[in-house]
This record gives structure tokens, C-alpha cells and sequence, in this order.
């Protein structure tokens, strides 16, 4: 056991880190002013992306800092879940990165889904241009009409109808739908409901601009439409393509499923930790420069018991994930199942708490979008409820915990 | 003791909950959905208010529903803090109908200010048609570039130049600047830097229309613009007011702030209790008509849990506010510090674990409009700040707890 | 609505603060070491009582302040729920003070008992001597052998043989069973399994001289023994006892319990409130006369948060605990369901968060027995179980809570 | 980095899990009751061991599983504080465990001083016999007249008198100190007030017959003596030890401490963690043997959610805790400082946690001593007090945290 970064990992994070540095912590604050201005409402259709992401996005694909998420040595760099974790906590510190670095969600899961169970005309066709970055995707899982922390509720339809599959029913939720550049969702639905629960549904790849398929609107979270990305309502309606675009085969959905969200929830929690450095970082130097009663706003009251707090949690935090990294590298994703479950609770739980502590020593500039505070308790909370809200992963480890004790 | 409403206030709240069934609630979700569609933007120079809100607020004059919040048994209804409380906590339910019944923050503490210290012009020029409803008006206190925790922080100036008093400063966090018929501005600053700590400051009515008075932008709370009321930022600049519009006398800001944030406190309290339990019977409805793993939502794991949580947690601020209505209408608002501090603390914190929990079993559906639920999330966490971050109240509460055991 | 107290309650808690200054505070730290010294182990037989509670017991009936809990004119002072409730918060500061008042659990539930529902054979057999203070009594209800927080689960067994009533099972936590005066005990098992679910046990008075009935031990709690009080195990044999002990009738168990528990919860929980009040005066007084780092404790870090939450907390729960009263005077026990569970979840949290922060202030003196912090944790720890773990009383008030949108 | 422990930790870990299962489990209870038997009473003089004791005592020696804490390759086994981290979570499911082991703190802490900053003579007459288990010693740090969390505040003085150090003053929490075997204390007091802050304190070994030296009493934290442990205080009246029996020469004190401090914490938090796990396999078996409402008690309301709270709370602060571990291994303690508060605070805090839902779900046996459940909770609590309160880690925490941003 030892506590140390592989040598690969630590030149990677010094080579992000560089990057940050240079290109994207001198913009940070203006991109999201100018983002926000640019992207005023929530009518997506003209939602446009921040004129330097382009740039930048050429840059760190000339510096080899792209695809860091994806193991393989020739698409991506070879880094294991593990060893990408330090940097997807980098790039977390500012929401608009990953995009840079092509390692935004839910690409990247796409890319994983494609990647691992994907035909060799599904790579070439959708995960060439994601890999280059010229196109984005989405994932359409939750739906508005079910309670989707039962993943078996899942109502939408997928029908093979001669060479082709019929889709029906509604998504929302679908985080990216309004960037200019999405060209296709990932659709999961239900097509073999005489199959056990667990082999019932597919996955299907459709372009977005396929006949029947409905951009409804923008949902907004906690007020933000988190332009120009957006989490939308898709309706699907008659909607077919070919049986080219279901992936591996009808009744794999959940097989491919399990394999996506192990690193993906990695991804996901480290740059939530991420934000929470961030904000802690941005408390404490609040907190240093602003007085009241006569003393800088840190020294007063439980101020400082809760920087602890917020070290403490996070330092934690980072430990389980990164413990829960190392055991899908080691073992695999099946046996990984308390170690995924427990950091999605225990993550947006902690970045939640940080947050709120770093907006209260803020005081009203924490919650407007001087900071990315606010946006950072917003992301908090969204990701208590997505891919599975807390209550289905507590489920998921007590049960586990409870097995060992079955035969007593 | 007991615990039964006077007669008086059970029959207005009779009344006013008759006139939110007939009127509010067949209403509500669509004047959310269509005010932000009038107002999609953070540019409150387009800001409307919803087509049917005047017609309303005249249907609410008629029947005497209006100004409720205001002792006066001519200009408002007689009706004591605590006799008013039970109706505040009615409109709280739907953030949009204090506005109907001339009961919304500020201008429900701007006219009990004028009310109690306002000159015969004053009252005439401003109290009349805030109480018609004719005009709102706004509250300026908390500046962007200092710790306005502690209120003697406060940089704004106020100076006196012949039958003028001049002012500079910044003031952010105005609530209502947005709204169209917002009119005018109390201004709070420091006019005699040479008293006594508390006798400093001075509140000065000036028209948003005055020159120098630059309206900079209006702020989002998590994303949310609050429109068409908004929470805004001015800019004062050589704005030059007759000295009839000091309020009081120089010197006097402190002497009516404390009286303004009473009863003050009591309706932000009572209307965030409204919230909750809204809140919670969204929860219930929500969570017995969806279900997962073969359930009701509200039957799984520790769900129920939750709602008993809930259920206690409001009820006990319910108390707490109610005691401190009733202490501020005995003993008056000096006297009732600590139960007036408290409830600053007790109750935002409750509203806010009310809505979590709501929102976690709406999923997705609880952070998006579809549901005022993320809205009572903002406002909640917006009230840990306003009028006094929570470590302030706690401070309050802890110094006259200590002072109870100063000679031993 | 208002909040004072009246006149008759304001004069009774007058007379008992003059009762405890001048005879109970005076002597409290004494008397809890001397008790110790007195009753060093677990072996209830040798215990005694403090040699000075037999005078103090007849000073106070000689005041007339015996028996206050009593509704009743004459066997009381006609005192209500609410009106004995700020009595019972007094007298919880000092553990042992309830036992001079004649006001000591669970002989005030019993003697409830048998004043509503015993014969007049049983209440000038049984009552009487209560009343006066010359015997004790326990109540046999929860059981080693089953989870009891399901009262259903009841496993003793009552069976009628002609003029006798045979019990056999055990009964523990039977609290004040190591007292040398406790005379009987009041047995609750199952009689009539033909019966409906809620009339199927029912009450039995038994003398603990009866043949069959073994003490086993005492049980700790935390470590601690209660002496003289004690916490007791106790197996029924085929003990046999006439059927004019059984009280009511057959059958009428839970109809009884559920009137005994109303008031009880009321006044457990009005003596915890005075435990917490007692906690936090401790805390303020160490906190203030101690100092570390160059200032008093209590000036550290989140001290005098702490301070703030704890009044909070113990105003809230007051509140909440007199409404509680209010409700069970005013409509009964049954209407006052939620209020009734929502005091026993409540309070003894309550307690149990305002100890910790006073123990903590104390360092390791408020762990030993130099301050009856740790006894009051103990005892906050031990209500979170007696009458029904939270977990209960939180599915009672969900259930209730969710019964009102049951048609919709 | 990775996450399995050295080969040589694993084979160890196999080695005390073969003892533990063969001889300790297996009269775990019994020993509790009977060592209870024992020693009814607070009365140490009489306080006698387990008879088992010494027999599995030599039975550990024999198989070499004995001073296993001690990083030396000849008088301990040559493990890092990482590789005796799980040994030391073994040993902490039973409480009576580490003395078998010669493991004991708080031994283990006065044989590490002993061994890096001993005398050869010092080691010769104290520290051999500590190692072989024929002795045992206690710690005299905390005082009861000052706040102790101020460790400058210690008011016991060390004063030269020619070839003897003259030491007056009271010490408690001595842990240990009732041992029958007990035979020296090691006494921290001031001796060279005209030093630096951190240069004023001095060590002293002072055999417990030392003319001077009385042991007043045993504490109860709790209610619980933990005989035959015991927490004793003591009073020093001009006790005289030659000068040879001051460790490292005077004004050494907080040098010496703070080297002791970090493996000792690392030891108490890892045997607090195996408490918790010892806490959570009770609860299950406890919650999945009885029924309530028709369902296994662990299937009812949030008790699911609860058993995932603590699987999750307990890997956390085993991964923060082993974190530490590798840091003192590979960059000392005082490079340590933020790992080594943290785990002092979140261990004991979230052992608190687990036990109190394990006692929870087991009643009123929870509360008793038919489980280790109480013993723990008390433990648990006395840990967020012993070796400095809560409080002052999160200072330390909080400072060096800041300290990151000083420049800023």
C-alpha cells in the first residue's frame, strides 16, 4: 500500500496543471461572464459556444492532452482509471476544461460504450469525430414519466421492425443536448421485455437529427441552463434507424450499462473534488481578505472549524474514489459495486457541504455568478440525483454489506 | 398559554386561503411557466409583470385582503405580528401572491418605516401609494465591497451640503429593483461618522430616477434572476436628495432598522414556513404517485423517515416563530432579540432540509420549473445571508445567553 | 394564542424553584456522590436510599407540592398537562428531585393507571400508598426475548384460572425495580390472542413477593446502574395473581397504555428539557472560567455557536413539548398522536446534542461523575429507546402525515 | 499508489486473526461478564485481571505476536505504522485484546518514548520489562485544574534540586493507572518556564510508590471504570526522582510528545475503526435475526441506509487513517501534522456514529452489557476528549490549511 501517483500520472498532472496555468485559469472568470452573455435564455437553438474553446481544444490535442479518460494506448494515452483520476480533478476546478482536454461528459462515457462494445463501423462513424473532437453526443436514459431510479421502470420502446429498430417515448435530463456541435444521442429503452429483468433493454445510437426525434426544451437546474451545454427533453417518436446503430445487440443495455458508470461515477466524483478544492480555496482567500468586528471573516466564530471541516471531507472523499479507481483497474467494475455506489453518495454529499460553507463566507457574492459557486451547488445537488439518486446506491452497498452476513 | 389563532386571525386566514383557492392556486404553475417567458433574460429593462397580477391585486383591495401585514386598524387591518403570521405563511406558499396582497418584501418593511417614522410628507408622497399598491420600492443596505455582516462596515456616504443630502456608495442584493413600477430606494449610509457607533448612520428615500443613481445589474441567485422582481445593484454617485427625505433625522439609521427587522423577520419566516409545507405536500403527492422497485417512493427505505423529519422540523419553527411574533407584540422587538435572531437561523436552515428532501423525491423533476421546488431551494439558501448571515444571529442568540450568567 | 404560563402554574413553579434552592441545589452534588458511595455495584439488594430523601419527601407534602402531575383536585392540585409541564422541566435539572415530589417515574404513569382505570379495591390497595409516597412500582412491558419496539410482539402470556390470572415471561428495563420501597409491578402480556390485534393483552397489578416472580439483575446502562432506582430483569413463572388485579378487564391492555403514555411522554420530556437547560448553564459557567490559548473557552472557535444552537434546540423543543400538552389537555390523547411522537423523537435528540457540547466544554471532568453531564447523556441515550425507539415514533407521525392526502 | 497492504502486514494480520479466533473470540464475552464480577466497584485497590490473561499473554509471546506496534526489527517485529494499522483494527474488536499483544496504550506510546529517547539505563530498568509484559505504566498529562487542551496551560512543576527533580501537582485521565501491574508513570510538567513556548515542559518516569505520589481515585467515564484499567488522578506533593529518571534532559517535553503522539494516534484510530467494524456486523446480525411489523428489523425504514451510512463513514476514516500511517512513514510526523489531527477528529467521530445505530437496532441490550456496544460508545466519546479535543485538531487542521494561502 502506498499513497504515491505513478510516475505517468504525476507528469500528466504537472503537464494539465501547466496547461491550466497558462491557457485557462487566466479566462476562467470571463468565460463564464461572456458565456452568459452570449447564451442569455434558454432557447438553445442559439446557444453558441465561447469563441476560444475552439483554439484551445486544438491546442491541448497538439500538447497530447486529449482523450487522457480513454485506457487505450493508441486513442487515448494509456493512463488507467486510477491514474486519470488526479487529472480529472484538475480539469474539475473549471467546468468549461473538460471540454478542452475532450473529456467532458457524457462523451466520454460514449466513448467508452463505443470503445469497449462498439462495431467497428460504430467506431469509425461516431467515435472517430468524438475522439477528434468534432462532434458531441448524448445519453438518453432518464425519463419524465417514471420514477427512473428504478432502471427496470424505463418505458421507452425500442421495436425491430425488418433492418431497422423503431424508437419510441420521451428522455429528459440529457446533459449536452444543447450544444451547437451534438450530433447523436446513445437511446436506451426497452425491446425484449420476455428476457430476464436484466437483458430487456438495448441501446441504440441515433443521429439527432433523425425524423421523430423532438427537442423539446432546456431544463433548467437550480435556474441555470448550464449553456451551451444543457440538459434536455427528447421526445421520440416513430423514430427508426437501422439495426446498424443498436450496440452489440438487442437485450445488452444493462451489460453495457454496468461497464460505462464505473468510470464514468470515477470521472464524475473526481471533479466534483475538484470543485471542492476550488471552493475551498476561494473560501479561505474570501475569508483572508474581508473583515468584520474587527478581524478578517476566517478568524471568526466556527469559521475555521469548518476549513477543517472541508479539508477533512474532501480529503476523504478523494481517498475512497481513488481507492474505488484502483479496485476497477484491479478487479474489474462487478467487484468494484460498494466501492462505485459508496462514492456517488459520498461525493456530491461532501462537494454540497464545501460549497454551501465557501458561498456563506462569500455572503450574497456567493451565490451570484461573480463565482462559480453557486453553479458549483448546483452541479452538487444534480449529482444526487443523477445516474442513480443516493438513495438507490445506499441500496446498492447495504445490500452488499448485508450478503456477508447471509449465511449467518 | 394556548395554542389556538385569536378569532380575528382565524377568520382572515379563512379568508385570505378562500381567495388564494379561488384565485392563486388554479393559477399558479402557469404564471410561473409564463413569467419566464416574458422575462427570459437577466435584462430587467424588458421585465413584465404577469398579465393577470393587477387584476388581482384590485380583486384583493376589494375584498379587503390587502396590507394585512400592517397594525394599523386604518391603513392595514389591526391585526397584531401574531394574528398576521398564519396569513403570511399562507401567501408563502406561492412566492408570487404576497405581491396580490400588498404584503411583499420590501415594501412591507419600507411602509412600516414610513408608517412608524415617516414626516406627514413622506407618508403622503410614499407611504399612500405603497399601501395603494401603486408603486414599489426598493431597500439599500448591504454593499458589494465590503463584509456587510458587520452593518458598521457600511462604506456608503451620506453627506450634508446645504438643504441637501449628498450620497455615494454601492448597494447590491436590493430586492425588487427589477420590478417595473419600482420607484424609489431607502439608502442607508453613513451620515455622522462622529456619534456613537449606532448613531452613525442615517436612511435616505431616493427616487430611482435621481441623477447619479446608476441601476448596474441585476443579480442572479443560483441562476435564478427572481424576475420580474430581481435582486439588484446601484450605483450612487453625487445623487443629491432634499433632506426632507431623511427619515428621522441623521444619525437615526440604526434606531429604525431595528424596528424595520422585527416583524420583518416574523413574515420572511412565516413565508418560508408556507414554502415548507408546500414543500412537503409535494413530497407526499409526488412520492405516493410514482414507484419504483415495486412501491410507492414514499414506502421506500428511510423515505418515510424523512417525512416525519420534516413534519417536526417545521413544526417546531412553526412554534418558534409564532412565540417570537407574540414576544415582539408583548414586550416589543428589543425585548424579543434572541427569539427573533433565532428564528433567522432556525428557519431558512429548516426550509432548506424541506426541500432537499422534496426534491430528492421528485428527481430531475424537482430541479427544474416544472416544480417551484428548486426556487424554495434558492430562496431558502438566499435567506441564510439576507438580513444577517446565520453566524451573526447565532452571535446575537450566544451574547444575550452568556449575559444571563455575566455576574457569576 | 399566547405563551405565558397561568397564574396557577407561574405560582406552583414559583414554590418548587423555592423548594429546590433552598433544600435540593444546595445539597445535589452531595447527594449523587453519596449515592455512589452508598450503592458502589450492581447488587440491588443492598441498595438504600439517600439518607436524606425521607425528610425532603415530607417537607415537600408538608408544602403541599407532592402528587403535582395529578389532574385531579383533591389526589392533586387539578394541575393541567400544561399546567404541571414547566414543574417537570424544573424539576429534571436535579434526577433525584422527582422522587421528593412524589412526581417520580413510573409511578406517575401507573398511579395514571390505576386513578383512570383501577377498581376501587386496586386504588386504595395500590394508589393510595403511591400517593403517599410510601411504595414504588414498576412497569413490565418490553421483553429481553423479542424486538419490543413492536408491541405486538408481546410474548408473556396471561391466562385466566378461575379466580387467578398464571403469567410467565420476561419483562427487563423495568425501571426502578432496585429501589427498596418498589412494592409492585404492573404486568402487561398477552391474554386474549383471539381477540383483535389491539385487544388482545392486557394489565396485571403484581406484588414482587409474588411466588414465580424472579429478579435476575440490574441492568447498566452505560455503565451505569441507577442505584437506588435501577433498570431490572425479571422472570414470571407461573406466578399466579387473583383476577381482581387485573385492571380494566381482559383485553383492555393497549387501550390503557395508550392513555397512560400521553402525559408520560409530556412529562420524560419536560425533565429532559431541564437537563438540557441545566447542560447549558453548565457549559456557559466552565466555559467562562476556564481558559485556553490566552481566552475563556467559551470565546474559542464555535463555542458560542454551539452555545446558540443548544437554546435554540431547547426553545424549539419546548415549544414543541407544550403544544404537546396543550393538545392532549384541549382534545385528548388520540387527536394528539403526531404531537405526542414527534416530543419523543425530538427532545431526548435534543438533549443528547446540548450534553455532548456541555461535555465537551468540560473535557474529561464532564465525562466522570463530578457533573451529572454523563448521567444526563446516559439518560438522553436511554429515551431514544424507552416508550419506542425514534424509528417508531417517526413511522406514526409519517403515517399520519401522509393519511391526509390519502384521497387524493 | 495502490491498496494492499505488504505482504509481510497480510501475514502478520493472518497470524492475530488465527489468535483471535482460536483464543480470544471465543471468551470474549465471558470475560467482559466476569471481569464485571471481578471488579464491581471503583475501589482499584482490589481490582484484580482476568485470570486468562497472563496465560494467553505468554501464549502471544510464543507464537511472536507480541510488540508488534514497535517498528525495531529485534525487540519488535520491524513493521511500519502502515503494516501494524490492520493489526492494531484486529485487536481493537476486543477492547481486552492489545494487552494480550502487549499492544496496549497507553504502554505502547511510553515504550516508543522509552525506546527513540531513552537512556540505556532508562531502558534497561523500564522499557524491558514493559516489553516482556511484566509491568505496566501510565501517562500523566492532563491536569484537573486548567483547561488541558492548552497544553501550556499545565500547571505541574519540575524543579532541579541537585541530583533529584522535585515534581508537584495533580495529573488525571491517567489511563491505566488501576492496573494491578501498573508500576511507573512518565510526568509531564513545567521546569524551565524561562523557555521558548514549546521548551518549557519536561518528562520525568516516576515509579508509582514514590513517597509523595497518591493515587486519589479512579474515574468513571461514563459510568464505566474500565477496571482493570482504571483512569486514575493523581496527586504529586514534592515527589523526588533522581535526575537520571528525566527522559532527554529538561525542557525536552513537547519534543518527546510530539514524536509519541503520531504512531499513538494512528494506533487509538485504527483500533477505534475495528470497533466500528465489530459495532456493524452486530448490527446486522442483530437486525437480521429479530422481526418487528412482520419484516427483519434491518429491512424496516432507513435502517438499510443506515448500515450503508456506516460501511461508507467506516472506509472513509480507515483510508484517511491509513493515508496518515504511510505519511509518517515516509516523511515523519511533523510533515504529518494535518493527517494526523484529521483522523483524530473524524475516527472517534464516526465510530460514535456506527455504535449509536448499532445500539439503535439492538434495544435496550444495546444500552446493557450483554454487547461491547456501550463500552464502545463511551470509548468512542472519551476519544473526541483524550489526546486533545476535537476542537484543538480542527485548529491545527484549519491552520496549516491556511497557512497554504498565507502569501496570497
Amino acid at each position: 500500500m502506498h499513497f504515491e501517483h505513478s510516475q505517468k500520472a504525476q507528469d500528466y498532472l504537472a503537464r494539465v496543471k501547466a496547461f491550466m496555468n497558462e491557457h485557462i485559469y487566466p479566462i476562467e472568470n470571463s468565460v463564464y461572464a461572456e458565456l452568459h452573455e452570449l447564451n442569455p435564455t434558454g432557447d438553445w437553438r442559439k446557444w453558441k459556444l465561447h469563441p476560444q474553446i475552439e483554439a484551445l481544444k486544438q491546442e491541448a490535442k497538439d500538447q497530447g492532452l486529449t482523450n487522457l479518460f480513454l485506457p487505450d494506448e493508441e486513442l487515448g494515452k494509456g493512463l488507467t482509471c486510477l491514474e486519470y483520476a488526479p487529472l480529472a480533478e484538475e480539469m474539475g476546478r473549471v467546468p468549461f476544461s473538460p471540454e478542452i482536454f475532450n473529456c467532458n461528459a457524457p462523451d466520454t462515457g460514449n466513448m467508452e460504450v463505443l470503445y469497449h462494445f462498439g462495431s467497428e463501423q460504430q467506431k469509425q462513424q461516431w467515435l472517430t469525430p468524438l475522439l477528434n473532437g468534432e462532434i458531441r453526443s448524448v445519453f438518453g436514459m432518464t425519463e419524465p414519466d417514471v420514477a427512473s431510479s428504478d432502471a427496470t421502470n424505463m418505458a421507452a420502446r425500442i421495436e425491430l421492425d425488418g433492418d431497422q429498430v423503431v424508437l419510441n417515448g420521451k428522455k429528459w435530463w440529457s446533459t449536452g443536448l444543447g450544444h451547437p456541435n451534438a450530433r447523436f444521442t446513445i437511446f436506451m429503452g426497452l425491446s425484449n421485455p420476455e428476457n430476464d429483468r436484466h437483458a430487456q433493454h438495448s441501446m441504440v445510437i441515433v443521429p439527432l437529427d433523425s425524423a421523430g426525434l423532438e427537442i423539446k426544451r432546456m431544463l433548467s437546474a437550480y435556474g441555470d441552463y448550464d449553456a451551451p451545454y444543457g440538459h434536455g427533453e427528447m421526445h421520440f417518436t416513430d423514430v427508426r434507424v437501422p439495426t446498424e446503430n443498436v450496440i452489440m445487440g438487442l437485450g445488452k443495455g444493462f451489460a453495457i450499462a454496468q461497464g460505462r458508470l464505473g468510470p464514468g461515477r470515477i470521472h464524475h466524483c473526481m471533479r466534483a473534488i475538484g470543485m471542492a478544492e476550488k471552493a475551498l480555496e476561494l473560501a479561505i482567500i474570501r475569508g483572508s481578505s474581508r473583515s468584520a468586528f474587527g478581524k478578517p471573516l476566517i478568524e471568526l466564530g466556527g469559521n475555521k472549524e469548518r476549513i477543517a471541516e472541508a479539508r477533512m471531507a474532501i480529503d476523504q472523499a478523494r481517498l475512497l474514489t481513488l481507492n474505488a479507481a484502483w479496485k476497477i483497474d484491479a478487479v474489474g467494475v462487478k467487484r468494484a459495486m460498494t466501492e462505485i455506489s459508496a462514492i456517488k453518495v459520498v461525493v456530491p454529499r461532501m462537494l454540497e457541504s464545501v460549497v454551501d460553507m465557501a458561498i456563506q463566507l462569500h455572503g450574497g457574492a456567493g451565490m451570484c455568478n461573480d463565482f462559480p459557486l453557486a453553479r458549483f451547488a448546483a452541479g452538487a445537488r444534480a449529482l444526487r440525483l443523477a445516474d442513480g439518486p443516493d438513495e438507490v446506491h445506499q441500496g446498492m452497498v447495504a445490500r452488499l454489506e448485508l450478503k456477508k452476513y447471509a449465511s449467518q
